[in-house]
């Protein structure tokens, strides 16, 4: 169900805003005034100037902020949860390479990213940062199928010329085709272009370089990947000797810039994740793709502690799990992982940290403010909690709200919004 | 739908086993025959004295064997996913303890309980161990609703005469209570009784002793937890200065014997286990509850290598997750923590070994032979995983078993067998 927007809604609910890294603030039967798709504010009575506004009456239920899904593979989609038990390089031979070079097919491309878009919304998952694979007609496909179902964000076409297996291009194929895939992203309006070399290891200095300046003339940004494992930093390291760490890789092709997005920084020290803090580089925790890879626990406390912009992502098909609700989930325990890890030298996460990752950290990228801020377009997620177990007492709506985080799936999503539409 | 035994009945789909510790067996396009609910073999071609018997057709559907959670408290089901925030003691004193004595009301609890018993069916879970509360009636209300649904297995009523709260009993209730409880058992057929002290610190050297005696001269089996984290450790150490080992809490009263159920045992050592091996005690891993209260990174693979009996829990509301194929996935997941933890020192476990640890290790607790044995009581899970994302080629069963452990919910569980019978 995608609707048009409306001149002037009025949203009544439980409001449960993630407007700073810790507890969320929460409305009760409180309204969410949205006029053209733009949040006007959060009201806990309805003002006089709304009165007789029509009402999309959510009484009793939770409003979330949509979530922001800020680093996953489109083309891997296909292999959810497959080859989890294999070691990396293996996993990215035997699934991932081959599994991208599929979407030459424009034909599965078209199958496959109705499905995923459709899977997004399904979930709550509003706005994406999404790596596509080196193809410009399915990377089209999944732009124009994205905004069909009313997602936002930025998509890649992704670069590599080296180390690539399958999915390997020319340095000049690389090129020419991102200059046509660029040229074809007019025509969008929820998604637009962002540059994506796959990472260090995968791309020749010359496209690098060209990719850097390109970013420049043409003022797009740029995701790819950073120290995830150690086995990669040593690659990298052997690749750029002239380079003391990873992130100079990027910063010497003029790659490491505001709004760039490196995905798991694992293994950032505390030089890198200042480098991070100085370009304004978001980074991307992918709780699951770490673990089911046997990356590491990363330091997602201690990054934002010291001022790192730091959001969520599924990373799938690293990650096994596309719902946001999951990768929140998996982000809580991962975080406990590290505080068993650290013997509590690290404390976890609490649920409403990770909310805040999932939603305000991520919606920063696209130029919201925290929570529902009057100026954000509406993204918002409706959950019901009605079939939840039956609860011993009366919860609080934190109490409810923590719940649902742990036990809703797509069922409990009663309507979500995504830039100022409802698109289910 | 709960159904009548069948004569003879011919399963046809993907027959998945778990016959050991390692990779399932798979029979292909396979014939599982079962007569009056038990299992007469599996075939790949169906044998001639089998020709013109009802067959059940799962052709190209997934067949694997039902789950057993071996460790689960009942009254802490209208709890899941809540509080999961807060540090272990302010969360036994905010949820758990209020939440369990809730169960004094019989209305409350059958409810919660019909609920219960028809969310573990819907997921496949066939069997369980299972701590109930204090309570006897709601105990047998709970033995009921499983019995009516089709799950069996063993249900304690709890013990606990001190440490614990509104929860506690007198002793001399305790013991009385456990009576009048053991008497009113006879009447089941699925679910039979075991003794449950709830674990050593909640309970008097007087009633272990007398849980010790009893369970002796009635023949009952005993369950409780055991080295679940290091603060509990300590407080048993300093209540049973005598002891230089938890387990030896439990031996001097003579509750550590065959199938005795210890639930966790994250920190034993290879003393602790050496113990287990020598009586026979099985250990239940509970991944989800291990990382949810930050109890550390169970030895699995080790404890197995060891020769230790090591079964899977959900542990709910420690865990939050009810569904066997979650717990799974967390299992698996966990167990990549540890390999983190360790620098790979313990290699983390297949799916094909975390799916034994789900079904055969436990259903051995109930006297059944590993996998689809000839003899076992039909416990099966039906999969079918047709709505799982398209995939790039086609998959083997094998791709398609190991993805749907990790996609799969209930909506893909088309048909669930309980001893013998059909429950879903």
């Amino acid at each position: 169900m995608t609707e048009q927007k409306k001149p002037l809604t009025l949203i009544k609910g439980h409001i449960i805003e993630a407007k700073s890294f810790s507890d969320p603030v929460i409305t009760e039967n409180g309204w969410l005034a949205v006029e053209d798709g733009v949040v006007q504010g959060v009201f806990s009575a309805l003002p006089e100037r709304y009165a007789g506004a029509p009402v999309e009456d959510y009484s009793d239920k939770l409003v979330l902020q949509g979530f922001s899904d800020m680093h996953l593979h489109a083309p891997q989609y296909p292999m959810l949860g497959m080859g989890m038990d294999l070691p990396l390089m293996e996993w990215l031979k035997t699934y991932t390479f081959k599994t991208e070079a599929r979407f030459e097919d424009t034909a599965f491309a078209r199958e496959a990213y109705l499905r995923l878009a459709s899977e997004l919304v399904n979930n709550g998952t509003t706005r994406v940062c999404i790596y596509s694979s080196i193809h410009t007609d399915a990377t089209l496909i999944l732009m124009e199928e994205l905004e069909r179902a009313g997602v936002g964000g930025y998509v890649g076409k992704v670069n590599m010329d080296r180390n690539s297996c399958e999915c390997q291009e020319s340095t000049l194929q690389s090129k020419r085709e991102t200059l046509r895939w660029l040229d074809a992203c007019d025509r969008f309006s929820l998604v637009r272009p962002i540059l994506t070399p796959r990472f260090t290891p995968s791309c020749t200095d010359e496209l690098m370089r060209w990719l850097g300046e390109t970013a420049r003339e043409r003022g797009v940004f740029v995701q790819s990947h950073l120290s995830e494992n150690k086995k990669e930093i040593a690659l990298v390291k052997e690749l750029h000797p002239d380079c003391e760490q990873y992130w100079q890789t990027y910063d010497k092709f003029g790659l490491w810039t505001d709004h760039t997005i490196m995905a798991h920084c694992v293994h950032s020290d505390e030089r890198e994740q200042q480098a991070m803090i100085d370009h304004n580089v978001l980074c991307v925790h992918c709780p699951d793709s770490n673990i089911n890879i046997c990356s590491g626990f990363a330091p997602v406390r201690r990054m934002k502690e010291r001022g790192v912009w730091v959001a969520l992502g599924s990373d799938i098909a690293g990650g096994a799990q596309l719902p946001m609700l999951q990768v929140l989930t998996c982000c809580l325990r991962m975080s406990k992982a590290r505080a068993i890890a650290t013997e509590g030298l690290e404390p976890f996460l609490t649920v409403g940290e990770a909310y805040y990752l999932a939603t305000s950290a991520g919606s920063r990228y696209f130029g919201d403010r925290d929570g529902f801020a009057p100026g954000n377009p509406l993204h918002a997620v409706v959950l019901d909690d009605a079939a939840l177990p039956p609860s011993a007492r009366t919860l609080t709506v934190k109490e409810r709200f923590e719940r649902a985080v742990y036990l809703a799936d797509d069922r409990s999503i009663a309507a979500v919004y995504g830039s100022g539409r409802r698109i289910k």
